[in-house]
């Protein structure tokens, strides 16, 4: 790392008002979550299918839905619809039978029930002290308002993608929350466990903070284990960023 | 009252999921607050002035203000930069002098401040266990959102017409909100110390709270002392409505 005065790590970040997290493997363990609440509910009804195998190809058609919507292929479409029609389409792939559409949508749903990591809870209240803080998340406002209900997460405010009509990486969902907040964009933090959500951000003008999650993709997790650049902040997790930030 | 079978208040509340809450005057009160921290501040500046008499015609220019948007004869502008632009004149009008920019902008930012009824934060905790709640308010998100953190409001998310880029009582406003949240609109509740805020609500198919605010305008108070229609529920204050609602 470069530590000469001019590097974005060494400004100050005193002018740090808010903080926004992405949520999907930075707040929440969309995997594990999943895996134990899909699973557990299928075995009770005794719906057989390779729920960690649907899980997983279910994220992994996350970013190409998206960027169909980020290409202008398709209208703008919420996370949650994108979510059901990949749905459908699994549970073809996967031979499991059976569901009702009231099933479906219990699966769908899935996706609100999602558990913390289990520093995001104590951190994020640490946080909140000297913070407004809240998700920048592509999952649509209804979700991340369920989720932080059912999962307890200490939101000052829930922002979503949704509500710039774009998906991040665009610019206009980084730009449009710092807008929103009334803020300047060096103002803002973006934190996340991603690093190309991060270079996004900062070319927004954002301010940056990373931690790993290694084992957000399980055995199938291939990058971010570490930082990829001089970000503002990088951190071992949710707690130690409440600290390094004197929360 | 017509308590036959199909009027509305006759209806279930059962399908209620969320309940939105109008802002100024229904769950803080914006004339004793900013007469309090206005009246204060000068004070201990040695400003002169009228404070009690700005604030009311500051509140009395802020229909006009945003039916100069909803009209088109503005663009869309957030309440912050129409509350400021009404300021500006007053002090002029009210003769108050030597005001910086930063004093400006402190007086301004009296909106952001304001404390709430002594019933609303009890009332919201208890209603917040059975229902996602919300503000619904004109207010810019970064107003309710500053207020919420200053004030303690329970709040899960922050809804606020600058979302929809509509002013309350446009009918973007009320149905962008349950669209927001996942919802019909018969499964959102608007609650609100006015009237005519129940009236556009239930016209777009939202079901209706009132509680009367006797003391919001102080001396200048000239209606919304009763419910005047047969509103899905209708108490004393925010504590009587979740003692309604079961919550």
């Amino acid at each position: 790392m470069n530590a000469s005065a001019d590097t974005p790590a060494s400004r100050s970040l005193g002018d740090v008002k808010a903080i926004l997290f992405d949520t999907f493997g930075t707040v929440v363990d969309w995997r594990g979550s999943l895996i134990a609440d899909l699973g557990g509910w299928a075995a009770a009804r005794g719906i057989v299918g390779d729920w960690a195998g649907l899980v997983d190809a279910w994220r992994a058609a996350y970013a190409p839905s998206m960027d169909r919507v980020r290409k202008g292929e398709l209208p703008w479409t919420i996370l949650d619809d994108l979510h059901r029609a990949t749905l459908e389409r699994l549970v073809g792939e996967f031979g499991i039978h059976g569901l009702s559409d009231m099933d479906m949508e219990y699966i769908n749903r899935g996706w609100h029930r999602l558990k913390p990591w289990p520093d995001a809870i104590p951190g994020l209240t640490r946080l909140r002290t000297r913070y407004v803080i809240g998700p920048l998340s592509n999952g649509n406002v209804a979700l991340l308002v369920n989720m932080a209900k059912a999962a307890g997460l200490p939101w000052d405010m829930v922002c979503s993608t949704e509500l710039f009509g774009h998906y991040k990486p665009d610019p206009e969902t980084y730009l449009g929350a710092a807008r929103i907040l009334g803020l300047a964009p060096g103002q803002v933090m973006m934190a996340a466990a991603h690093n190309n959500d991060l270079h996004a951000a900062r070319a927004c003008g954002l301010r940056t903070a990373f931690f790993a999650r290694p084992t957000e993709y399980g055995p199938l997790q291939k990058r971010d284990f570490a930082a990829d650049s001089d970000w503002d902040v990088v951190v071992a997790d949710i707690e130690d960023m409440a600290t390094r930030l004197g929360a």
